[in-house]
């Protein structure tokens, strides 16, 4: 634990993934799933070092890089010790740097570059304490957790004592949770079968692939036009027959009063929830769709940008779902934070993964809060996406439709070293291929 | 009109303003005020450029810089006529970027770059045309201001048939109100007495200074520790007297139920608004702080990421003073639909200034609310900074404490060349000699 940060570097990684157009979705027509990466090198004899990533969709990546050199003068040159006494004020150096602060605060290019380098630190803890991060927060006491926890602006709905509380009450049957965790895994959905871009006969076979691997919850893409959303979804009711559930997610392309008429008309397919029907931003429109729509659910999260909107979804009854982002909210003192009002609402954490290592991360999260702090699995489910998982050193493993509890020590996003080379932007060899030779003319 | 802009150059430009804590407050102890800015060159016939900027206040304004270099491809190429013909189609291309989308959506360091963009492309609109900005959008139809604005996210409380009701209500009395302000000017108030880091003397000789000037309304930063709050705040009342009106200003440094007892703790020096008493993202909080510190008001905006947060605070009757920002803001056309909401609810706009450039910005927005949108100055009147004034081609002019209409074409933010070379960070002189000798030692 005595161990110090020597150095961080920062990569930008970026996969082509607009080729295929996996990925594709109502907002988001043709993204390059990225990271920006951080490498946080230590002293430690073993030469333990955390890695960290923000999720980011291409142009732009570069910005998280840069904002992370910003931000890492506040970790290198400390010691894990040190951080991991005060961790709440260790989080609040890295949102408080007053002139970075500017720029969000809490938000945007900022707070991403601060999940990546938050997530680092917290790798490199579990591994110097040889578990897996679900399994290091599963051990702390109520006393500890909370302690990580910068209640600045959620004081109003939870403070520490609260959130003591709400930790102590499921302190019994953590291990029976952790066993069942260990054996059976958290329960997965997938949204691989209903990208955007994808023809109706491909949504069919994935659709019939994703049940053969156990999966019972499938999500669509729409907010493509009505006709067409409507058709989809029918192909994939139709697929999966009236049991198993059928999620869709508009990616905020519609207005309050679009989502509810959109919603409205794809009412048949009996979906479970509408995922992002508007701006993520927008509390007290989550709150009308969500009363106008019922009894079909309104969930949202991978854009809420930080605990104070949060908060506010909670407050205003505005969510059925809390679908927390590992690297949107600033990293997993914030995720607690979240998690904890979330239970306090009685709102289940349904995690938002896919892009690049967000399963990986999200696993850990989910499975902590089953055992920590919701003891339950009612109404909860973990996004699953079946890309990019080649290039992880530890990567996810589902099965029967769910998470296995990951049992390497870390927080499961290290890439590894050969697809950090290849998938290095603009310089790696992936990025090589798809460049015009020299000379090429692109036309205005 | 039919020009073209030929190329975007991006700036970083900073000014050491922490060597004399101008500018200091609860949360920004020592910021370097600083300007990412951008010039867009075209192909007209006497050169004329759009300078454009955003505000920051020192570290991470490189980011912004980057960002809109990035932005920039959607503006490089295209003419002004163009983009004239279709302002809100041309603004959603800024926002709708989808790859640089996911960094914010419309917050954060991409938004502030697109405010830069937008800034200068309505300053080489307003130099084609031969008016200052508030002219020109005072001389426009409110069909055609109506088409500038996205209306994306708000047309559940506005939508382009009630924005241009509003509009027309307010063209009867255009003409005197013109009048009135390049006779009169609009009401400013200021702020340069009451940095937190001033001395108790230094507060109350600026206050006697600010009042030989004919400034009425007079701000104080609050948020350091109550006494001292306190005592200050009595020095100011007492400097300027019972009439003149004292604003407080917190700049976010409460939690909510923390900003009640402090508001209520400084209730005898009868303010008239307490800014920023919290989070800019907690619409809810601000509900609830201003319900329980009647009569006093609450101010916010200048961290308000978009009209999507800005329409909420409407929707909750969360704030009684609406600051919008002319940087923090996508520029003019995210401002108007600020402008026209504000005017829907009924509340006064009273635009926050300072930085670099914000009091040269907001001069044209206040102007532009009174002749065309709002129509009246009851509650209303515009922050005034002063401070690096002298660095600007059209600084702006003030007179009893009014800001005098500007005359010269274009939106006035356009910096002199030399003082862009001399603050040019890091390579500028003024940079140079902050800067330690070679081979000096900073320790650890």
């Amino acid at each position: 634990m005595g161990i110090r940060i020597l150095r961080a570097s920062a990569h930008d990684i970026r996969f082509p993934t607009s080729l295929t157009l996996d990925g594709s979705d109502a907002m988001n027509r043709a993204p390059d799933y990225s990271a920006a990466y951080v490498i946080l090198e230590t002293d430690h004899p073993d030469q333990l070092a955390g890695h960290g990533l923000t999720f980011t969709i291409g142009r732009g990546t570069e910005l998280c890089v840069e904002a992370i050199k910003l931000l890492a003068d506040h970790v290198v040159g400390r010691t894990l010790e040190d951080i991991a006494a005060d961790m709440a004020g260790f989080w609040r150096s890295l949102v408080a740097d007053s002139q970075l602060r500017w720029l969000g605060p809490e938000k945007g290019v900022v707070h991403l570059a601060t999940a990546a380098l938050v997530n680092a630190v917290w790798d490199l803890y579990a591994k110097v304490e040889g578990k897996p991060l679900w399994k290091l927060l599963a051990d702390m006491s109520p006393e500890k957790l909370v302690a990580c926890i910068d209640f600045r602006y959620i004081d109003d709905v939870l403070g520490p004592a609260e959130a003591t509380e709400i930790l102590e009450r499921k302190l019994t049957g953590r291990r029976q949770r952790e066993e069942e965790m260990l054996r059976d895994g958290f329960p997965a959905y997938t949204t691989s079968a209903g990208w955007l871009g994808y023809s109706d006969e491909k949504i069919r076979k994935l659709a019939g692939e994703a049940m053969a691997q156990g999966f019972t919850h499938l999500k669509l893409k729409v907010g493509a036009d009505p006709a067409s959303d409507l058709r989809r979804a029918r192909i994939l009711r139709q697929a999966i027959g009236p049991k198993r559930h059928l999620m869709l997610d508009a990616n905020q392309v519609w207005g309050v009063d679009e989502a509810i008429s959109s919603v409205r008309a794809l009412a048949e397919v009996n979906p479970w929830w509408i995922e992002e029907p508007t701006s993520p931003d927008d509390v007290l429109g989550h709150h009308r769709i969500r009363e106008s729509i019922r009894p079909i659910g309104v969930a949202t999260g991978e854009h809420v940008q930080n605990r104070v909107i949060f908060k506010q979804l909670f407050q205003a009854e505005a969510i059925d779902f809390c679908q927390i982002d590992s690297c949107r909210l600033g990293g997993v003192n914030e995720i607690l934070a979240v998690l904890l009002m979330a239970s306090k609402f009685e709102v289940p954490v349904c995690p938002h993964a896919g892009g690049v290592g967000l399963c990986e991360y999200v696993q850990h999260l989910a499975i902590f809060d089953y055992i920590g702090v919701s003891g339950s699995l009612e109404n909860r489910t973990c996004e699953y996406v079946d890309h990019l998982h080649e290039h992880f050193v530890e990567p996810v493993h589902l099965r029967n439709g769910r998470y296995l509890a990951p049992l390497a020590a870390g927080y499961s996003a290290e890439i590894k070293p050969a697809s950090r080379v290849r998938f290095a932007y603009p310089a790696g060899a992936a990025w090589a291929e798809h460049r015009m030779p020299e000379g090429t003319e692109v036309g205005t």
